[in-house]
Formats: structure tokens, sequence, C-alpha cells
């Protein structure tokens, strides 16, 4: 096995709500002096060099352009495709797109919008995909829970009302999409082949990771649950955390 | 064939846009003589009062009671069910159901909201449906034209989010939902069996009224086209205009 870099999920591997998970530091010191790493999350309401400060308060050493988000995936997909787009998203997100122009609209970008999530917003994004714009979102999850205990709607409901109205499937960049798993590893310049991703979620990160051809690590911390082995998905290896990365052999 | 009552689409069958169809105000007054009618429609912006004010401009004789819109279908059920609603609806349309008691929340109800469908408004009738309420909505159609020219999101694309958020499937009272037609013949205090449905909409209004028991006429005005027959749905009736139902041995 040639690995040249992990993907590696944030929530539930190296943090566990506010607290770091202990080792995962070190660990992840270690890792990258041999390996390049790319730190994924689904969430956009932090951009990279929000989401680096974040971890490196609870001891981590982490780059920006070492976060790789939504916003990173999406943002290598429109530089590529050229052309400019309208955003279905905060205020402070559609900053973290200032390199994207605004016109001519050939794209639709929906993340998490919250209060932009407006009437007139869902119309105009809508009238743009019916005239040949493509859909791209940041995920299809239906909800979270915010610090106030409250529910809220997260981008998946808001995907399906546009895919219903126009008809287009939305390109998803986010886990557990194929394409932005395929995206983190071309941002680090190498094949999904020498990639494994390391995650709590075998649905959203390790099957997620493995269908785009990573090897994929499921670690017991996070979100594991005993019954997640049931799921008839394999990972090519189980570790109890993120540290024991560093006792097998095949990695290091 | 003993009928007793008509169930008739007033867009395309009694007017075309904003002009009525030759004949069908004085057809209207020959059927009501000797049946009970209600004339139907999947608007909610205009109340019964209102639709049938417009429809008296234009010629017609109509009480508001003989209009039977998703309002008064809602209003029907929630009565009979008991309890408040949450509605994600204008403000004018909830007023409309000011009878409707606001609490307790049992039942979330979606029409027309334009720009109350706030990212606010949406989240609380989310976690309205997680508590257990009941989804009804007045359609799941896409989108309509407004008279400015431009295209706008009708219910079906926020039924189909709130559908997916919640995993609950909303009940549709509003054509073609066969409760919708079942609802408006129980209206008129008569049997599917003893109604027949007049519409220019061969799918909408005549296989939806069909398929809750109604005998199905259509009308080859309004957005009637010759394809239309084509479509495997069997009316038992097809008539020029709603002009010749007076012709029809069969009705008179």
């Amino acid at each position: 096995m040639s690995l040249k870099g992990f993907v590696i999920d944030i929530n539930g591997v190296l943090t566990a709500g506010e607290q770091p998970i202990s080792n995962a530091a070190e660990t992840l010191q270690k890792m990258k002096e041999k390996y390049m790493i790319r730190l994924i999350t689904n969430s956009t309401s932090k951009n990279k060099v929000e989401a680096a400060e974040k971890l490196n308060k609870h001891g981590f050493s982490v780059e920006p352009d070492e976060i790789f988000s939504p916003i990173e995936a999406i943002k290598n997909y429109l530089k590529k495709r050229g052309g400019g787009a309208f955003f279905l998203s905060t205020q402070k997100t559609q900053k973290d797109f200032s390199e994207i122009p605004k016109t001519p609209v050939q794209a639709v970008v929906l993340t998490h919008a919250h209060e932009d999530f407006s009437f007139e917003n869902m119309n105009r994004a809508f009238r743009y995909l019916l005239d040949g714009a493509v859909f791209i979102a940041s995920g299809i999850s239906k909800y979270y829970k915010e610090k106030d205990g409250l529910l809220y709607l997260d981008p998946g409901p808001y995907v399906k009302a546009l895919e219903y109205a126009t008809g287009k499937e939305a390109l998803i960049l986010g886990k557990p999409s194929r394409d932005f798993f395929l995206s983190a590893v071309s941002d680090m310049g190498i094949l999904p082949s020498e990639a494994a991703v390391i995650g709590d979620d075998i649905e959203t990160d390790v099957r997620g990771g493995m269908e785009a051809g990573l090897k994929g690590i499921l670690v017991k911390t996070g979100k594991f649950r005993r019954s997640d082995l049931e799921k008839n998905i394999h990972p090519d290896f189980i570790l109890e955390n993120i540290g024991e990365v560093l006792e097998n052999k095949l990695f290091l």
C-alpha cells in the first residue's frame, strides 16, 4: 500500500463536540510528517481560516489549506467550469466565494442559507436553474440541532424543493458524495487509490470515501455505535481511535 | 344516471384567463335549477367571497358557498378533526381560517405562502410536524406565472422540502387529490356516484374526479389539447364546451 494522503473527518475523529479527542493532536502532527492531509467537514458556517483557528485553539497545528469543506470543493469546481454563480447562501458564506464572479449566472450554489432561504431568493434560484444553470449543493442532510436546543432545517430539504420544481438533480459537493471525496483527493494532487479516509460515520465518511476509491478507516469515536458494524459496509480497517493509525504498520 | 350535483373547474371551463367562456353563465344558471354545484379551484389567494364576486362581475350568478377551494376542504377537515393548526400561508389566507384555533397545534397547513415561506416559518412548521402534527397542503404544483411575467414557486416544492425533512407524507386537499373531490362532494351532502366533475384538464380535473368515484366530463376549452386524448384516460363524456351539458339528454 503506497498511501500518500489522508482525508480525515474533523467532528468525531479529531474533536468530540467542543473537546479534542485524546491523542488526536499528536497523532495528526506525526501523520503530517509523512503524509498529506485534508481535514473534512460538511459545515459551511466557518471558512477554512476559522475552522483551522478553532482546531489550533484545541492544541492542533493545522493550516487553513488543510481544511476541505464544500466551500473548497465548490470553489474548485466553479473555477474549472468558468462563469458566474448565484449563491443561495448566507452573506458570510458568499464572501468566502468572493473569487467567483456574479455574472453570467451559469450555476446556482445552495449551502446553508438560513434567513436567506427567502421566497424571493428561492424564486431567483429556481429561475436561473430553468434558464440552464447547473445546480450545486453542499449536502442533503435534513436538519441539525443548534446551540439553542432547537432543530433547524439543513440544506437537504431546500435541495429537494428546487429539484422537484425544476426536474434537475443537484450535484452534491459535500459528504457522502463521491464527487466531494474525489475533489478532496485532487486538492492534494494525488489519486484516490493513494488516499484513505478516516471517519466515525460508517455511511457518510467511510462508505462515501470507499465509493470514491479511497481506503476506508472507521474509528470507534464520535458517533460510532456497535450497530454500525451490522450495516453491511466493510471498512478496510477498524480502529479504536485515530491514535491507532500510528501503531498500524500498514501506514507507518 | 341519477346525478344530483356537479363539481366544475372554474378556470378553463367557466372562464378563460380574465374572460368568461361564451354560454357558460347561462348554462351554469340553468344547471343550478336542477343540480347542486361546487365551483372548484386550487387557488387560495382569493377566498370564496372574492372568487364569487369576480365571477359575478363576469355575468355569473354564484353564491360564495358554491365556491370550493382547498381553503374550504382544509377547513372542513380541521373542524372534523379538532385541535389547532399552524399555518404556512399568507397573512390574508390565515384570516380565511380564523375559525380554526391556533393552539394546541395538531396540524400544519401549507398553502401558497409567498413571503411567509421564511426560514423561521419553515423551521416552525418542521418542528410541529416532528412533534406529531398532521401535514396538510393545498396542492403539489411546481410553479406558476405571475402577471409580471415571471415564474414563482408554487406550494409543491415546499411540500417536498418538509416531507423530505420529516419523512411524513402530506395530505393534499386540492386537485387532483381524491380527498379534495370527496370533500367537495360531501360539502354538497351527496355521494360521489351522484356527482360529475367538469374540467378542461384531463389529468388534474377529470382523472382526479373519476378516481374519487365521480363521473368525468372533459370540455375542449381552456387548456385542452388534442394530445390530451392520447393519455390513456377515458372521460365518461367529452364535450366541446360546458354549454353542451344542456344538450345532453343524459343530464337534463
